[in-house]
């Protein structure tokens, strides 16, 4: 059997790579990590990505894949040992796919124009909204979106669980409030305590700093 | 074995239904089909979809799944029998999800702007830049992106196929140039005229006449 050649290319403050990283500890997967220069693109990200240019990408054994959840799924189907990121189940399965672009594309925007607008009154209310779904969506006493285990929803979730908690420190704003959002509160520090997780983050001050200079007064 | 209750709550003219049909045809599947009034939407549409109160909506033996493509891998999992939707190789696999969420995220929005736009020249330019990807994914002699058969990335594209044309008849506009774009017009021939397209799409003075009246002057 040789030995698989598994490669990030990525940037240590980007929720989306981290969603990449999540994957590959779960999985027990050793990769090689190549910290990219937005600014300067390299120009592996750029032939590996020609159509966004973009990251995160993820090359195995030389074939290149793009997209965060693209690549969580990709992981989850290569590499069949350790913990199964989606559920088994059809129907579960379609779920978790349902939430995980839910967060793509509704509740992601909404919670990043209420950071960028500095908590103001309809911003939130409106980040809000898209919340309540995945409040709603914690059911019973489940620790995670996936039950017991972490789940393609919870990894596609953590902008909410870690970055959005550096960008209310780093801005002095309250988006996700506890009284309001019980489940989901939980929910990140169940999430963010998982040794998976752990290992992926970014320290948290790189993000409350990236907060600061970009959304401070 | 019991019956499956297949149920699909839809609209004759959108791309997005249609994606399901082509699914369920291509696997043989017999489902009942509820066609919604978008003014006056069914207790149903709203019970089932209640994130996006949108259609389609896709319901199997009473569970309810939404997002059109999430729909179409659903099927693909639930009936194994049949022509496969999705690639048996995981990166294969991969890259059909690639490829159909840059269809969803890239290719339709800058499609529908230069639709929109009657043709103008940025919009018809912008539009081109991404149609030549897919235009570049027909590899060699591909009948479909797919390769001798559909996939999903195929699924995807409907709209490229079918209601493109429609529109560029409608507005008496050009987007997709049989000189520019030999391969992605060919592709458009050989998918609508599949049996399992074919027999999904609808008439189409129902898509002229949309964007007639949409668009028109």
């Amino acid at each position: 059997m040789t030995t698989d050649e598994v490669k990030l290319y990525g940037l240590d403050g980007s929720p989306f790579v981290c969603r990449a990283k999540i994957a590959l500890n779960l999985k027990g997967v050793k990769y090689q990590y190549f910290q990219e220069d937005l600014s300067n693109k390299s120009a592996e990200l750029i032939k590996y990505n020609p159509v966004y240019k973009k990251i995160p990408v993820f090359v195995h054994n030389g074939s290149p894949i793009s997209e965060s959840l693209v690549i969580v799924e990709y992981i989850d189907d290569a590499w069949k040992g350790g913990v199964p990121i989606l559920p088994q189940d059809h129907y579960q399965k379609a779920q978790a796919r349902f939430w995980a672009k839910f967060v793509d594309d509704k509740c992601i925007p909404a919670v990043f124009k209420a950071i960028g607008s500095h908590g103001e009154e309809q911003a939130v209310a409106e980040a809000h909204e898209q919340l309540q779904f995945l409040e709603n969506e914690l059911k019973g006493g489940n620790k995670f979106f996936g039950g017991d285990n972490i789940n393609l929803v919870d990894i596609s979730a953590t902008f909410i669980a870690f970055w959005l908690g550096a960008a209310e420190e780093a801005l002095g704003i309250k988006v996700l409030n506890k009284d309001k959002f019980p489940k989901l509160t939980g929910w990140c520090d169940n999430y963010i305590n998982c040794q998976a997780v752990k290992d992926s983050l970014p320290p948290r001050e790189i993000i409350v700093n990236f907060f600061k200079k970009r959304f401070g007064n």
